[in-house]
C-alpha cells in the first residue's frame, strides 16, 4: 500500500505527498495522483494562482505540524485543503492583478488560520460524527474580505456579484453550447478555475480516484445549472460555471463519498445537488448585499445536513467518518 | 384512544388525520379537531392561502414518508407544520396576487426542504432534549426570499417592512379598540392570517386543545403589543397583530406546553413573552435592512433558551420532550 | 480563605463582595479587591457610567438569585459581569447624553436578559467544557441596538463606526506617543473607558490578581494595535484603544487564565491576540454595514476556539473550566 511505502522516505518527499493529497481533498479525493493532475491543471490555467494555492497549502500544513496536530491527519492532507482554497480565492478576488507578491502574506496567515479553525471545529462536529469539511475556508475567506474591504490600500479586492443581480439591457438569448461548457467549468470552479481544459484535467483527477464521483460531479454541476435557469440568474454566472460547483460538491459528497452507492443514495445525491444549488443562490444574494461571496457554504451546509438526516433510506447507508475515503 | 382507533383505517383517512394534526402543531396543539377548526378558519380568511398551506403540508408529510422518517413522528403531524408555514408565508409575501398557480411549485419544494431540515436538525438538538420546533420554517422562508428577491421575474415578492420603520407624516393618535383587536389578531398571525373572525376561530381551536394555552396565547399577544408600544413601533404593526404573535408563541410554549403549570412557570411564561417580543423587534429591524422578515424566529429562539435554562425555579418543572403534548 | 470568611456575614455585605467579583470578572479576574479598584477607576472616568454599570450588574445578579441559579456561581460573580458590560455599552452608545435616567430601564432589562442567556448557554457550551464568557453581553447589546435604532424616540444611539471607514481628507501622519497611549487605553476599553488614568488603574487591578495577566493584557493590546496598522484602519481607532481591547482579552485568556503558563502557551497567547484583533476588525466592518458594533465578539470567539484546539502543544496545558481562576 502506498502510504506504507512512503513511511520511511525523507521528510521533503513525504511533505510533497501530503501536499498532493491536500490538493486532491478539495474535490473530496484522497489520492496524490489526483492531486498532481489538479496541480498541473492549475499551473496550466494560471501559474500565479497555482503558486498562491501551494503557498496557502504549505502554510496550513506546516502550521499543523508546528502546533502539534495528529500526524495521521496531516499525512492524509486534512490540514491543507482549506488553506489552499483560501489562498486561491484571495487571488481570484484580489483587484491588484497577478504577481502582486504582498498577497503571499495574507495567503500564509489565512492558511495558518484555517489550521486553527480546523483543529477547533473538529471536537465540536465530532459529537455528531461530522467532518469539518471546508467550513474553515468559508469562514476565513469571508473574514479576510470583510477585514480588507473593496478599496483597501494594501489588499484591494473586487466585490462579489450575487447571481441574482440584473445584467443591464442586453439580456440576450440563452446560448446552449456555452451552457454545456458551464457544466464542465462548474467542476473547475471548485478550485476557482474558470478555464475549460484545466477543468477537464481536474475532472480527470476525479476520474482516477473514483469514476462514480466523476459522474456525480458532472451530474451535480448540471443540476446546479438547471437550478440557476429556474431562478433566472445572470447568464454570465451560468456560462462561467459559478452556479455548478456547489451542486457538484453536494452531489459528490452524497453520491460517492459519505454513503455506500445504490439507487436510493443516488436519488438523495440528486436532491442534495438541488438543495446545495438553491442554498448557494440564496446565500450568494444574501451575502452579496454586503459584497461578500457565499463560496462553497451552500454545498457544505447541505452535505452536513445530509449526514445528519435520520431518514432510514439514507442513514442506513452512511459510512462512519473514520472510514471515509480510505 | 383516538390514535388507537385510527390504526386500522385506510391510508387516505389516516393521512387526513396526520394533516389535521400537522395544522394544529403550528399553535403547539396536537389534536385533529383543533386542526380542522384552524383549517376552516383559514378557508374563511382566504381559500387560496388555505390551499397553499395544505399543499405545503402535504408535500412535507409525503416527503417524510418517501425518505423513510419514523412513522410515529409522521402520524403525530411533526413533519407537516413547517411545510405548511413556509407555503403560507410564500403566499403572504408573493406580490403576484392570489391564484398564481406557479407558486405551488416553490410551496411543494419548500415543504419538502422543511422535512430534510427537520430530519437533520433533530439529532443536533436532541443532545439537549430540545425540539426542532419551527427552525426549519424560519430557515426555508428566509432562503426562499433571499433566493428570489423583490423583482424576481417568476416569483416576485414584497420586501418585509421592519416594525421600527417610520410611518410618514400622519403619525396619528393611538386607537385603543384597534389595539385590542390587534391582540386577538396576534393569534391569527401565527398562521399569517390578519382577519378578525378567523383569528377567533383559531383561538377556539387552541381552547379545545387546552384552555390554559388559550389564556397564555392572548396574554402573550397582549405582552407583545405592550412591548411594541414601549419601543414606539409603527401603529400599523400593532393593529395588524404582527407584534403579538411572537409573544403569544413564547408565552404558550412556556406556560402550557413544555413545563407543568404553576405560578412560577406562569411568571416565566410572561418573561418569555417579553423576551420573545423584544427579540422579534430586534431581529425584524436587523433582517429588515436586507428586506427579510424575522417570522417566528424570536419566539423559537427564546422558547429554546427557556428549555435550556438551568434556573431551579423553572428547570424543575420541565416535561421531557418525549412526553410533551401527548 | 476569603470566601470562607464571608460565609456568615449579612446578605448586603455578601452582595457587595459578589458585585465586586462580578466587576473583576470582566477582565477575567476573580478577586473583589481588583473589582474595587476597577469600580474606582470607572467612577473617576465617569460617575454616570459607573452608576449604569453597577445597576446592570445588580439587575443581573438579583435576577440570578430570583430565578434560582446555583448560589456558588452567583457568589463567584459569574451572573454579573455580562449585565455590567451591557449597561456600560448602552451608556456609551446612547446619544441622549449623561444622566438620562430613562436609560436605567433598558440597563435593568438588559442585565436581567443576560442572566437568562448565561443560564441557557451554559448547558450548550458545557458539553465541550467551554465557558459562557461574554457571549450573553455580545448578543444582548446587538439586540438592544437593533431594537432601538439610531433615531429612536426614547433611546436614540450613535451608529457604530467600523475601524475600516475612511477618515476624510486629513489623513495625517501617525503620532507615536498617542499610539503608545492607545495600547494602555486598550485595557481600559474592556470597560468601554477611554481615559488614561482610569485605564492605568484598571491595569493595576489586573496586576493585583495576576502579574502574568497584566503583562499579557498590555502585550495583547500592543498586538491589536499592530494589527490595526497592518490593516490601515482609522488613526482615531488606534489612538482610542478600540483596536487593542480584543487583542488584550484574547491574549489574557490564553496566556494567563485557561492554560498553565509556559513558553508554548505564551506563543499561543500571542497568536490568539493576532487572531482576536483580525477577527474583531472583520466583524466590525461586517456589522458596521448595518450600524452595529462587534464589541468583544472577536476575542470571545477566538478564546473559545483556542479552548477547543486539539493541537497537542496547547491542549496538553488546558486547565479544566471548573478549576479556572480559583
Amino acid at each position: 500500500h502506498f502510504s506504507k511505502f512512503m513511511e520511511d522516505k525523507p521528510f521533503p518527499l513525504q511533505l510533497v505527498e501530503w501536499i498532493l493529497r491536500g490538493v486532491a481533498r478539495v474535490i473530496l479525493a484522497n489520492n496524490p495522483v489526483s492531486g498532481a493532475l489538479v496541480l498541473g491543471a492549475l499551473v496550466m490555467a494560471s501559474p500565479w494562482q497555482a503558486l498562491l494555492g501551494t503557498v496557502g497549502l504549505l502554510a496550513s500544513t506546516l502550521t499543523a505540524i508546528i502546533i502539534g496536530q495528529d500526524s495521521a491527519e496531516i499525512a492524509g492532507g486534512l490540514h491543507g485543503f482549506n488553506g489552499m482554497l483560501v489562498a486561491l480565492l484571495m487571488g481570484v478576488f484580489s483587484s491588484a492583478g497577478d504577481w502582486y507578491w504582498w498577497l503571499l502574506i495574507p495567503a500564509c496567515l489565512g492558511g495558518a488560520t484555517c489550521t486553527f479553525l480546523f483543529s477547533g471545529l473538529g471536537p465540536l462536529l465530532d459529537r455528531w460524527d461530522l467532518p469539518v469539511a471546508v467550513f474553515p475556508f468559508n469562514m476565513v475567506i469571508v473574514l479576510f474580505l470583510s477585514c480588507t474591504g473593496v478599496d483597501h490600500p494594501y489588499f484591494p479586492h473586487y466585490p462579489a456579484t450575487p447571481p441574482g443581480a440584473p445584467e443591464g439591457l442586453n439580456h440576450t438569448q440563452l446560448h446552449v453550447p456555452q451552457l454545456l461548457q458551464g457544466v464542465v467549468l462548474g467542476v473547475g470552479q471548485i478550485y476557482a478555475c474558470g478555464a475549460l481544459w484545466p477543468s477537464v484535467l481536474i475532472l480527470g483527477g476525479v476520474l482516477i480516484f473514483s469514476p462514480l464521483m466523476c459522474v456525480h460531479a458532472l451530474l451535480g454541476s448540471g443540476v446546479g445549472t438547471l437550478v440557476g435557469l429556474s431562478m433566472a440568474v445572470r447568464h454570465g454566472a451560468l456560462y462561467s460555471g459559478l452556479l455548478g460547483f456547489n451542486g457538484a460538491l453536494g452531489c459528490m459528497a452524497v453520491g460517492g463519498l459519505f454513503f455506500t452507492f445504490n439507487w436510493k443514495t443516488h436519488l438523495f445525491a440528486i436532491a442534495s445537488a438541488f438543495l446545495s444549488a438553491y442554498t448557494d443562490i440564496a446565500l450568494s444574494n444574501l451575502l452579496g448585499t454586503v459584497g461578500l461571496p457565499a463560496c462553497s457554504l451552500g454545498a457544505t451546509l447541505i452535505a452536513t445536513l445530509m449526514l445528519l438526516l435520520t431518514a432510514q433510506h439514507l442513514s442506513a447507508y452512511r459510512i462512519p467518518i473514520g472510514r471515509v475515503g480510505s
